[in-house]
């Protein structure tokens, strides 16, 4: 049995766990639940042998230093760097990857590089069970249980039932509102769309042409043009900057014929705001989530992180408190939308705060 | 018509304001509502040469190249500074300061150093109204009209009519509950105790003498011993180190037959912590005051202050946060008495916040 190429998409950027994620440091480099990075979480997560290839790692020719850093501190020996000339979206980043897999039949399991899986065997099992349906040439996606009427998350709605645990894929339906995701969880059915797909290269390819040759044709000219012989796979400038910018959801996976997913019972978070990151940490008997230096006195339900100053919290509840070692940001629970929002005002404002302080390395590391 | 003497006691330490205020620098050294400190406001206070002589400073041996620094910034040319040797309350270092004044009926003024009256004229002009009273031996005091059942304050009762405005002190009460700060409002007649005393230097010797022999005799031995021809008044260590720790409330003031009361109709407020300095801060049309860099999205009625990095808050409401270059505090309005459980906390977890960053100069200035 052939092994599965993992691949790792590392180019995100975002600042909506701002002011610890920076626009050159996106959260996939930060440790938000541990010691380690989600990085380096995600390459633990796809690092056994027997399943897996070394990984493939896609990310923007920048982050490229950090990337092989994160990667050293991962222990990780053997992968391969694969650098987007530039950003075009998730679409022609999985094609660039597909067309660099090696074999046209290779299966790969593309994840972001920034989600929390703390299960790490129910992972492994659910990739297992989607194995036979990619080797038939079925694009197949991972659905989550979900957990509560998250507004926040794209959702899959099964369809017929395939065996071994596995469904077609009636729908992909973006981000509902509030009334709308509740009606999904009455209804059943209803899977939280958690952006993993396991598939063989050839069938994402051959859909790709189907039905967005545009991007198919600029990865394929891209990679063509990337120089022999070099350590990372260098897919050329030019030829990739003519790639439309398209998520492969949207590109790809909502329109294709042969689509399965398969139901993962798991917690599992994109971690894309203070409150996701607050609702998955460890907390004490007070209901409270310290990193770093803080002292609390009557402080109940509150995330403190400080990777600068010390926080003291007294008599406060349900906020969200973060101090770095340029700024200091205060949120109440449940309203951790705002710092799209602040980082908006302080691009115009403070620009430099959208950056890292010190961008080789900072104080969470 | 002989001018007066303004004794400033600049020698209180405190940290009801950290993280701004430190051990090694109280609140009278600091701008807390402008750009001149509490100390350089209460120069100016008693800079009329008409009225007043130059001041005299009583601080401690400790403080006395921080005194410099502020007079010389708060342009006082003119001055005497009177440093303690050690720390023994204000009964005793008032005794210092009469006995230092020159002639034995010098009329003094005495005044904290850190509290905040934003009306010069009408205190001047109050001092006025009590200097007759002064002259003719009584010890005067000034009594706020209090604006709420304050708790945080001494209350003094006012007696019988001297006249020109002046009441004879029928009582002196500590700090009430609750219930009785309302009691003394409905009442009427009670005042605020502000620690502004307005009295010949003799008739404050000579009640020291009686009520409190052993400070008075400390004071006058200290002074004895002092070393001549230097450039402040040195009062000898050992000497009065054997003086009582008394307040002059306590010592003088609660049981002397002759002291006036002059009510005084105007705003004051010792700041005697962050709600108090909310309460006395301008605020914008949001309700919020801010000092130093902040950014504001859906925040209303909090205080925020930075000597350090931005503040950032984001949907929240009734906070004090202040932010310094080694510490941020977070507290709701209303809970700021528990500063004082932090600083005892941080003693043991993390003394070096109980002192400046920069003992020398901190942001602020």
């Amino acid at each position: 049995v052939s092994r599965i190429l993992p691949v790792i998409l590392c180019g995100g950027s975002g600042t909506r766990l701002w002011p610890l994620s920076r626009d050159d440091r996106p959260k996939q480099f930060l440790s938000l639940t541990g010691s380690e990075t989600m990085l380096q979480l995600t390459l633990a997560r796809v690092g056994d042998p027997a399943i897996f290839d070394p990984p493939m790692l896609v990310g923007s020719y920048q982050q490229s230093s950090e990337l092989e850093v994160q990667i050293a501190e991962g222990g990780i020996g053997s992968f391969t760097l694969l650098l987007e000339p530039c950003a075009r979206d998730t679409a022609g980043a999985i094609a660039l990857a597909a067309l660099s897999a090696g074999r046209p039949d290779q299966i790969i399991l593309v994840m972001p590089s920034d989600h929390l899986i703390p299960d790490r065997a129910e992972f492994v099992s659910a990739v297992q069970r989607a194995r036979p349906f990619a080797e038939e040439g079925w694009l197949t996606t991972f659905g989550i249980t979900p957990s509560r009427p998250e507004t926040g998350y794209g959702y899959i709605r099964c369809g017929g039932d395939l065996g071994g645990g596995v469904f077609e894929a009636a729908r992909f339906v973006e981000k509902p509102d509030a009334v709308t995701a509740q009606h999904y969880l009455d209804e059943g059915g209803y899977r939280w769309n958690a952006g993993i797909f396991l598939f063989r290269a050839d069938a994402y390819l051959a859909e790709l042409d189907r039905q967005a040759p545009q991007i198919a044709e600029a990865a394929r000219a891209a990679i063509a043009l990337s120089p022999a012989g070099s350590h990372s796979i260098l897919p050329d400038h030019d030829a990739f900057a003519e790639c439309p910018r398209r998520s492969v959801d949207y590109a790809v996976m909502e329109n294709a014929p042969r689509v399965a997913v398969v139901p993962v019972d798991m917690d599992w978070s994109d971690l894309g705001s203070w409150d996701a990151l607050r609702d998955v940490s460890a907390r004490d008997a007070e209901g409270n989530s310290v990193t770093g230096p803080g002292t609390l006195i009557e402080t109940r339900d509150c995330l403190l992180r400080s990777t600068g100053v010390r926080i003291v919290a007294l008599g406060v509840e349900d906020l969200i408190i973060v101090s770095t070692g340029d700024a200091v940001m205060v949120v109440p629970r449940g309203k951790s939308h705002l710092v799209k929002q602040a980082v908006e005002e302080l691009r115009s404002q403070s620009p430099e705060l959208l950056f890292s302080e010190n961008p080789s390395r900072t104080a969470e590391d």
